[in-house]
């Protein structure tokens, strides 16, 4: 029976190896190495490198602060504020490298897994239905406006906010998040 | 000398290869035999893998219609959504599949090449440059709010683009664009 916690060192060491490099830049010996173990130890774990990469990719789900969300201490746009001002610096305290593990598997990986396009498929499902939530009750609160569609415009925001990494990235700069803020805030979120 | 003829080859080679595969999973053998020329040829026109990237982006660019964007004789906004009608179009025709270079290198390799990430910056820059003079003149024709600051919408409607695919892509669906159409066009530029 494999240990429980050199699974978990695995999976601390892969996630942090898939989101430097990538999933194609990824070897399985190298996320070993990370973890300090055995390459063949890495199959008494995990079937795969892709089933690997699903299992890291909810671990980093599960440190992105998606509780906020549902904090209903704070208005609910006010928990959309503070999400994506968590995920922002987490990204500009990498120097924008990185990015988000989620939108890096999906232009990176999609094409050639099924099993790792599900899973991201099911990460953005489940982050626009926090979203959707919390807009639904702002719109309640009055707090946008009245016809605004909170299934749609939480794909949207979600979406535009992959999309801001993408210049934070190239440009290595925090500019495009500060235009994020201020668009969703100021213009679709009104 | 190397013959020119050869350079297209290899080139246009090299942007099919770097947009189905990326770039950590195309080789220059992987380019050179899609081009039916050996391996060796390579190194006469081009420096390196990340040289022959830049030159696969600028040629990926020319093929995305920015023409568009500065055709007078249709308004503003006219020229916006047919410009990335004709980007939805491509990526719908391939099933989804491949997504946009720019985000694809930006998400895949930045972090790991300057020359690329500073190509993918530029072509970034040029592309936000075409849809702020084309936000501009709406604001001028008073086609939009007049409060409605062209630069920084245009990266937010470019970034929203990119982050649009990366939904289009996990989800293999038109949906997103169609949410991009409405939330840009009905939302945010009005």
């Amino acid at each position: 029976m494999p240990k429980p916690s050199k699974r978990e060192d695995l999976l601390a060491s892969a996630l942090e190896v898939f989101h430097t490099r990538g999933f194609h830049g990824t070897g399985i010996k190298e996320i070993a190495d990370a973890a300090g173990a055995p390459k063949g130890s890495f199959y008494n774990h995990f079937a795969s490198k892709e089933e690997c990469a699903v299992a890291a990719l909810r671990r980093y789900g599960a440190e992105q602060r998606f509780d906020l969300l549902t904090d209903t201490s704070l208005p609910p746009l006010e928990r959309i504020r503070r999400h994506f001002e968590f995920l922002r610096d987490g990204i500009a305290g990498r120097d924008f490298t990185r990015g988000c593990l989620v939108g890096n598997f999906a232009t990176d990986v999609v094409d050639h897994s099924e099993l790792i396009r599900s899973a991201v498929a099911d990460g953005l499902g489940s982050w626009y239905e926090l979203i959707a939530g919390a807009l639904t009750e702002a719109r309640r609160d009055g707090a946008v406006r009245a016809d605004l569609d909170p299934q749609a415009t939480a794909h949207f925001v979600v979406n535009a906010w992959e999309g801001t990494i993408i210049e934070a990235r190239a440009t290595r700069s925090a500019a495009p998040f500060d235009t994020f803020f201020q668009l969703i805030f100021d213009v679709v979120l009104r």
